[in-house]
């Protein structure tokens, strides 16, 4: 059936075969149980739990016609413009549970963008693709499967072209086609969530043209792969992880990045969705990178909540939180956090139907979203530093608390307001420590998803510059060649032709 | 029927034979010809013609049940998140006709405002001001009235409610109740339109106590009426209109705000909506403020494309439109024009059903969007500055290009980029100064709709901070009260509860 | 003597006769009682009456060893770094005077430019250029003459070179070169003060070329002279002055721009400065560029004194001075100010003595006190419209105050706490409109002595980055070619070799 | 003598028989090896250094004239404003050799301040501290010894003063006093450096009333004395110091905090400086806070040095440092980190003397300077991810690189531009992470010397409010009280009378 528990996820990945796993150079066997991974894990699989949790679970379960069942939304399809905005809100109450990227974004991702992209690829007659895909959703679908969406390359040199690179090997690319599949070599780099994942499915990250083929390629593979190699990448406070305590690191759960590398890996030709079909990159990158770009309203908002939450409980702790500055700055970190919100929200509710019954998040609104994250974060961190004090990087750890001969010296000079305990206090400050100093809340927020140059570049593709112009001529009493009383629209209300002619190019 | 021209509303205020209107000392007859008031009825008219121009119409017109047939928009009640969004994206298309405030903004807001507050006291009983309200509501839709709303009161001493002034005029009240009516006094001050109105829809500024009941009062009045004193305030570069130019000054449109003091003014009882009923006004004030604060992200996104739009020109006049440090700023103005209507957008798309069928804005997302607006256009503005050059500060008078003695020098030395003239670089610099370093621009986007104080007021209030804490807690370990199975929500999803609540109290 | 009064400065500029000075298109004769000019006269005035007012003579007055006597500092040759900052003191406390630019800065600064780059050329062995500019500091000094500074062209098309121009006169050139003299031909725009100056001193506008050598030309020139022309430029509110009021307009000074023409006009030889002499355009931009950005510290911080005052008594007029938000903004506006002025200071005591005796300021930090000046007051700005109100939008004119009709009841609704009147309310409500979002302060701030590209090229090339490399390098255990027992310096402590190798090329 | 080489000092700090000092849990006996502590010992011996090396003992010598004879400018006694700049110059250059917070300052402000308290009350009669504090200071000198200061108390409810407190240990405090000295107890928290100390400097953190004399207490102290407890703190990615490795932890060097705890300890009387003087604790309290946020304009600009350096070389390494994008991105690092250098050099070069021969900082610069640092870290830092890109969160651990199964598919997929290795990448990547999302950086920047609360407190404090008021009041015309022909500062240019009036009281 759709939808599974948490706990059949787990049971599922814990034993791998074929695929090498690294953490801290040293490999690893049961990712469930492994201390680096073990939180990310559990993060992942919040997912799971989402659509069995009271709070969650309307959210998280949504009818496939694709199955005819209930599925997971995070293996959905996007069918109206509440479904993009069910995604938002489902990620800012999943934050609330794992305070983490549960890093199961990127498959879901993918999944809708492969769908508009076979679908795009049969309106122009090539319709196989679409099959496959088709095929593949639904499998997705009914086991309810932990996807993982690889799309970032090594990318080498980043002036120089795929084809252009001294080192033939920084895009992944396709080393060969047989009748019953393909081979593929390369890396991809910063993979969020692969070593906690049952699939993988991988986009091309850039637009490419026709010299470029080979590295033209999309294509789902299990993670349990022969010739995959994974090395997990570490993040600022991972070895805490090893101490084995349960406050110095985040309690439960955090994310991981991996560079996965494929070594002349061979894929059936029933996985391959785009091969050497450099025409659809270009939209396929915008397609993917828009639904990305929405959902960080939701799953960084919802850090954000739990950023406003410590720092009040902080704030309670030590008497101050009815501070006017204080409140203020707490204000501020709303603001902000809803700011980011709100965006999220527009670029769903005011989506765009691509083809019939698939929905796209609004790019403009999607790019705001985004880019707003690639901000807000930073300032919400520093406000959160601001009222939880120098405390923030000096707290005793774990380990001194347990200790007989200081815990109690301790306990006397590290209370503050009564009824809050030394522990209290120590366990809210590593909470925003590994939160709001994070990886995926201060560094993932800028790069998830692109860049904040990559937002700039869709800013002026998106906006119609020429249009702002003729309204400031017209303003301004110069000649206009534009007729106002012509509808002319300074944002893309359809992209649908937009994507069908860039396509004919 | 409910849709006039912008010519039928020009005839109709041109003659105005009680009102007394001030503008620089002098009493003003016909506001139509008055050199200081003409660009803000032409202002004005524009919300009129945006119901018959082509690029416009589909959006100013929408059906009305209460008069079963089309209505100016501007009249209507919203009906749907759809009416919600079509509000901003008019807002934002009148903007670019005028490159100013078109003012009509309040009174519709107002309107929709007391069409939810005289339900609620309908459902608590109190009928009559539902059907006062709906029979001047069929009255305005019919005759397509331009309403003026007028809020903010004089206010005196700011830390002491209205009834502790040492000054009993500071907030405007009822002096007294008779069997056809009210006598109203005191002064409503910063009222967008006001001189270019029909109709003055008059609520309370603030929540009220039962001490205050005096003041607790809402109504409509026709402007032209014996005992009102309209003194228009002044604005940044207001002179220059007075100088019979065509470039100098803004070339056609502008907006205006004025002082309206009631000496002692009648109002007959049909048109009285809130006479006492102070335990209303605390929601009343909630309902207008949001919804007028989603508006802005519309009319200041709009300003922002003027911006953009003459900014990119100025920088094409003098060939720097490539330089990547400008296109970098162009990019930056899109960015935050775009954010401000995302925010509208959402608390539009995201509104909520107050009453059957008739839609609030999500007041969360309506905050957000003021408070980027209490922000963004004075980013906005400096950056245009940025590009523009100093020239903006500094450019020959449009005198100067009539002198025949110095036009070709001047043609000569401030020619930039072949096909410009001289007279196209100073018309360009001076919309940019009057919209980007403009009242509605600069100081309006701050205090319009509420200083940015009271947003922040809203966002403690709106945020559902004791949820935000309960989440930390769970994260950090620390003992929880909130059961995490259970629906809790950070946002508000439904307002009419707690509108109903609270009116009990 | 060295020290005029402000009086004999007065009488000195009241008649012209050859000079041809236009003001929104009509010819001026005596600027001293034009109403646009006026207020632009009487600030250019203060800079006299400092030396006679007892709170700035010890600033204004200093000993000049040119002849022999204390002149005004405005003319004065920098000694030693206390001088440095006495400029950036004085010029803070005469903003307090004048509330606006008073525009002896830019002549200041050339005097100070000319004396090093004829001391360089000097020191190169050709003598001239010094002897003739010493001879002319004497007779400014003796005679106080009050000057202006002429440096940015008319431009034409940014991205070409003076020579590269299609229109030839789009930078000031030399035409003619006689024994007795040369002709000048061109534009120079935006140049402050000039129709209220006596001397007008010419420096080329950017770095030139061997091919540019023409345009590579400074002299000194009377402004009363055959064949200039001077266009006044506009300013935001700046019709108000011609009302013939005392409270809308700011009260008694303004500053103002110019377009100077120079018509063929001829520049006798001991008045040429620098002839052709392209090899030391480069220099002499950075070095009188950053005399003008330290300057800033001083005016800028003394215009963001007088809207922190008049924030202040604003809030005090209507009882807000103790809100925390109030007092917190007011506090932002204070680090704003001091922020700038501290850059200032670091910029004068950190000063080079760049040739025996003559002092040059910090460079980098120069720049930096620009580059702040290019974003803080903007923030001031909105800090202050923030505290004001929306009333600084919408205030009634001083003919409101005037009329019999309305006056009482002005007095009546516009009062706040008592003791404050209505007329004083909107005397500081004008006042922080003319200051705050006035052109010295939004406009001239961006881009004066330099748009803020220009300062963050000055960054790169100020900055060793190579040396923060290296430390990176060192740090992170990769190889590193610098020896770190070496002294390497990551900033310049002694510009002088490179001013003399940069000649040399 | 008074310069110890580095090995001296470690050789000296090697063996601690009486203090018990915490990490993690754990007693430490011997911190020069350490793992946990070693880094920070390193960069606490990088100030003795600093006399050796070619490139920093100019600025790290200085003649002492109570030992008449040269010192390590960590225990000297400012002289001059050039004095209070070679700190600052001083101070950045050692950050450039370690990229952490070296340690030393709070003691060498410490030794001011007592320097300047004993002085004045000496000059009230009260002449025994001084005497005892330049014996103090003498042996000091002679000996080079390290000395840690402290003045954090724990606090408990921080709106609570001392003698209010619930826990009467919140605040150090003296608990008895005898012939020969006193018994103090409580605990001093976030002491920087204070396990590599020798001795520890104890002086009060906030100003005091009569009530709360016991806790008005300022002594030394050797760090190796019986009763005294010392609890390391946790920082963010400390335990990968503990790993073994050379690259994921900053190679060489980091900063350290602890809580101090005094459990009845002895101090002899000799060591006492301040003891239930109260009356001078608000002077106390504002003379070090502003010594220590000067330095800060020092370190801190050291550290934006070493980032800026590492963003160019990764930006090199993967070919986009000429990506305008990127160039402007680091300017804005540059022109951030020059910005605090500046400051702290106005505070510096603009000092006041306020005993003879003795030189306290500008006290509103030097609160600029800190304000400065409250912000422009987390900006630089955030330019700092945007350039780094993902990696900084995603990059494999030095034990991949380590690996000989994947070593090789590192380096082939890890190099960008050629020339430079996998390693290179991870090196600066690591280099990066740990310096500019480092504690030192963030959080320290935030909060050491104050929090950014206590500046603005000060702002208001220093600045002239009510001169800025009649400032604006004169140039609205408004009534004003001040004649402004008499000397009236906005700010503060002796501060030796208000020291003395302030101490009367």
């Amino acid at each position: 059936m759709g939808i599974r528990t948490g706990q059949e996820y787990l049971d599922s990945i814990k034993v791998r075969n074929k695929v090498e796993i690294y953490v801290m150079g040293k490999e690893v066997k049961d990712v469930t149980t492994n201390p680096f991974l073990k939180p990310a894990v559990l993060a992942f699989k919040a997912t799971f739990d989402s659509a069995w949790d009271e709070d969650t679970k309307d959210l998280a379960r949504v009818w496939s016609p694709f199955i005819n069942e209930e599925v997971n939304r995070f293996n959905h399809i996007h069918r109206s413009p509440e479904d993009l905005a069910a995604k938002v809100k489902l990620l800012r109450k999943i934050s609330h549970k794992v305070g983490a990227c549960f890093q199961r974004c990127v498959g879901y991702d993918a999944l809708n963008t492969l769908y508009i992209i076979t679908e795009l690829m049969a309106q122009h007659g090539k319709t196989e693709p679409k099959e496959r895909f088709i095929e593949y959703l639904k499998t997705v679908q009914k086991k309810d499967l932990a996807l993982a969406g690889a799309m970032t390359d090594a990318k080498g040199v980043r002036t120089l072209k795929p084809h252009e690179q001294p080192n033939k090997n920084a895009y992944v690319r396709i080393t060969e086609v047989t009748k019953d599949g393909i081979y593929v070599s390369g890396a991809k780099a910063n993979i969020t969530g692969v070593a906690a994942s049952e699939e993988i499915v991988v986009l091309p990250t850039r637009a490419m043209g026709p010299e470029d083929q080979d590295y033209a390629v999309a294509f789902s593979i299990p993670t349990d792969t022969e010739g995959i190699k994974i090395i997990v990448g570490r993040q600022l406070n991972d070895a805490r992880r090893l101490e084995g305590g349960e406050i110095d690191a985040l309690p439960y759960f955090y994310n991981h990045e991996g560079l996965i590398i494929f070594d002349n890996v061979f894929v059936p030709m029933e996985r391959v969705f785009l091969m050497r079909d450099w025409q659809y990159t270009s939209q396929l990158v915008e397609i993917f990178s828009a639904y990305h770009r929405q959902g960080y309203g939701g799953c960084k908002a919802g850090l954000g909540d739990v950023i406003i939450g410590a720092t009040y409980n902080l704030a309670k702790q030590i008497g101050i939180e009815k501070a006017p500055h204080v409140q203020d700055k707490i204000n501020e970190e709303i603001f902000l956090t809803e700011t980011m919100y709100a965006a999220g929200i527009a670029a769903s509710l005011n989506g765009i139907e691509v083809c019939p019954g698939c929905w796209w998040v609004n790019p403009m609104q999607a790019n705001v979203t985004k880019h707003l994250v690639t901000r807000f974060p930073s300032q919400i961190a520093q406000l959160a530093i601001d009222i939880a004090g120098g405390i923030l990087g000096t707290a005793p750890s774990e380990w001194d608390l347990k200790n007989p001969k200081i815990k109690e010296l301790l306990a006397k000079y590290l209370q503050g307001v009564e009824g809050y305990t030394a522990e209290d206090r120590i366990r809210m400050v590593r909470l925003l420590e590994n939160v709001a100093l994070g990886v995926a809340f201060l560094i993932e927020s800028v790069h998830g998803a692109g860049s904040p140059a990559a937002q700039r570049i869709m800013f002026s593709r998106l906006y119609n510059l020429s249009y702002a112009e003729e309204v400031a001529k017209r303003l301004a009493g110069m000649k206009s060649n534009v007729k106002f009383t012509k509808k002319v629209e300074p944002w893309k209300e359809s992209e649908t032709e937009k994507l069908a002619k860039e396509a004919e190019k």
